[in-house]
């Protein structure tokens, strides 16, 4: 759209207003702070961000480019180029106008819809009613109509108190809430499509995710390694101005282990119970509380709904959060496509080579148990936390 | 459309495909048993349902009928109302044209697709290269032409070794994996817009759910009773051929024990975490694997990440699934929709009156058990259990 805005209009999710009022400034607080941490990091120059009212504005000569980030950060519902104007009415209509002229085509309809929130000596229909009358009249020349309706385009007023803009364009925001306004949870990642997604969806419920990858070497190749490295940045890429760090830990001694000295249908289940194992005293660590990974609902044999319940079993301190319990494989995709991972993770990597050609789809506790006796799970678990890597990205 | 197809083609979800071939066997037969059912309790009449080669075709002169209900089950990823024919050539050149005929007006585009399995005298483009021929031919003075890529209308040929099919239509189905492919689940319903939703997303997986309703008279009234009862039916609908009844629980006094006997921010903790214990009971009883809740992270005071934790303690036995864990709102509405669960969920009543002003956000683990330790938890749980209702819906 070919004019110049100074100005974003950065509008929160539904869900932030249910909120008691303690908590919602709390909220707004962190979004604040996220959305400069966002605009520093990317270089966009802005003059000042604004608190007024449950809406955030941003000052910014560079409105195109910071909207387009804007959107892009947790708890902001849809965002908006816009031009500041004083609250009088001359002013919103002279500037309404203006906006009108540059974006109005011949023959194009158009409807003006104002918000307003605070005192003034205008009613918002009244904004409306005057805007659209001296656009009627102005661009007369250009066979412009009025289309409440479905119009051609919209033009938006705002006023909040001592604040006031127009806008002609509003971009949706990726909802959620603001990151941080949760605590940490460690999340399983296998650099595949299903845990970055799962990752993602409870980073944008507000909770900082820490990455913690298991390095499967010799069942699994260095091609599987640097394809989770490069997902955990483009998730890093979502939670800027939190640690951008991947949590690694070599895990193929023990599941060598596992292969060698338990029932191979169990191999699947009995990896993942360690891993749980692994993930809570890592958990521990970093001060999470819960862990996070990819199941969903029979998508591999290890994730029936009676395996899911074995695998739970395994962490006695942490709840296992699965978000995509009840996603289809085609719905994941299309997260991951919007998220940024798909290509990466879509990409082709050798499978994991511990896994058995028939794995079992409705272990017994008693026998995952039984098999678990015959390893040194303390021991196991001890040398994975103990070599531990943190690799920066 | 105007013609009368006496077929239906359903198409399954591509998750299916990827499973093993005993795997996809079982689930095949799981799904021509629900296709029956549904068929058979809505009175829609068919002759025959033929499995081959992972589609499965409904002999029906009620297509169109049957098709908007075939749609709706679960698995299913699409249906298209079809005109059988044979698998000569010529058979499927002759009833395309009459499809053609009854469908193309003039001016309009069209474009030929064939899928086709088994072994045949014929290539897929040869069958899409004389329909098409033909149907130009005959439809000239009509004006009709082939566009390939954005075509008004599609004709689709369908043929598995000796059965073929032509079609027009392609209705998106629900997806997921054929209900009853997984074990039983009990789901805590409450009427409200999150349960009844995590509920259907764990059946679009294959759970069977056993819906559990905790009756808290007198902290809510008789509205909040109905509604659940109304949201129960319209899930049951999803569920044709599968028990129809809600388990009720009396839980007021086991609530009014609570309110009154610990600190008033911890009200709605201990009651989650005795409404837990008390579904892994009858989680016991029915045999099911787990308990699905509608909790999304910090959609409300109980649901902080470190509050989930404090819940998810008290449930030893069994996991508790949150397929809503990442949704917001506004998409947990959108489904509630699609399901037809939320004109019944959004309906007004009166909240519950045992919720405190001031909820924690952040209970610690020590503060709950030892508020715990002044109830008789085991007594609580055991009457709630022992007044168990199952009501038929």
């Amino acid at each position: 759209m070919d004019w110049a805005p100074d100005s974003v209009i950065v509008r929160l999710g539904g869900e932030i207003w249910i909120k008691k009022s303690w908590t919602r400034r709390w909220y707004l607080r962190r979004l604040v702070r996220n959305i400069r941490v966002v605009l520093e990091h990317y270089d966009v120059a802005y003059d000042q961000i604004i608190r007024r009212n449950g809406r955030v504005f941003v000052a910014t000569c560079e409105a195109q480019a910071s909207a387009k980030r804007l959107s892009r950060i947790f708890g902001v519902s849809s965002v908006s180029p816009a031009l500041n104007t004083g609250t009088d009415l001359d002013a919103i209509v002279n500037v309404s106008l203006s906006v009108a002229q540059r974006i109005l085509t011949a023959g194009n309809s158009f409807a003006v819809r104002c918000k307003r929130v605070g005192k003034h000596p205008y009613t918002s229909q009244e904004v409306c009613r005057v805007v659209g009358r001296r656009i009627l009249e102005a661009l007369a020349d250009r066979k412009v109509r009025v289309d409440l309706d479905n119009p051609d385009l919209r033009i938006g007023v705002e006023v909040r108190d001592d604040l006031a803009f127009v806008f002609a364009e509003v971009i949706k925001g990726v909802g959620g809430f603001p990151l941080g306004v949760q605590g940490r949870i460690v999340g399983l990642l296998s650099g595949g499509l299903d845990s970055a997604v799962a990752c993602w969806l409870v980073m944008k419920r507000g909770c900082s995710v820490v990455p913690l990858y298991f390095d499967n070497d010799p069942y699994t190749g260095e091609s599987v390694n640097k394809r989770t490295v490069e997902v955990a940045r483009v998730l890093s890429d979502w939670a800027v101005g939190f640690p951008r760090s991947l949590y690694i830990v070599s895990y193929g001694a023990s599941l060598k282990e596992i292969v060698e000295g338990t029932p191979r249908r169990l191999t699947c289940i009995l990896c993942k119970r360690l891993m749980y194992r692994i993930a809570e005293r890592i958990s521990d660590r970093v001060g999470a509380e819960g862990l996070v990974t990819g199941e969903a609902i029979g998508e591999q044999a290890s994730q029936t709904l009676r395996n899911l319940r074995v695998l739970d079993e395994a962490a006695e301190r942490y709840p296992v959060h699965r978000p995509l319990l009840g996603f289809d494989k085609a719905e994941t995709e299309m997260l991951a496509r919007k998220i940024g991972t798909y290509e990466v993770s879509a990409r082709s990597v050798e499978g994991c080579e511990a896994v058995p050609y028939k794995p079992a789809t409705k272990a017994k506790l008693e026998e995952v148990m039984e098999a678990e006796s015959k390893l040194d799970i303390k021991k196991m678990v001890d040398r994975c936390v103990g070599g531990l890597a943190v690799v920066s990205l």
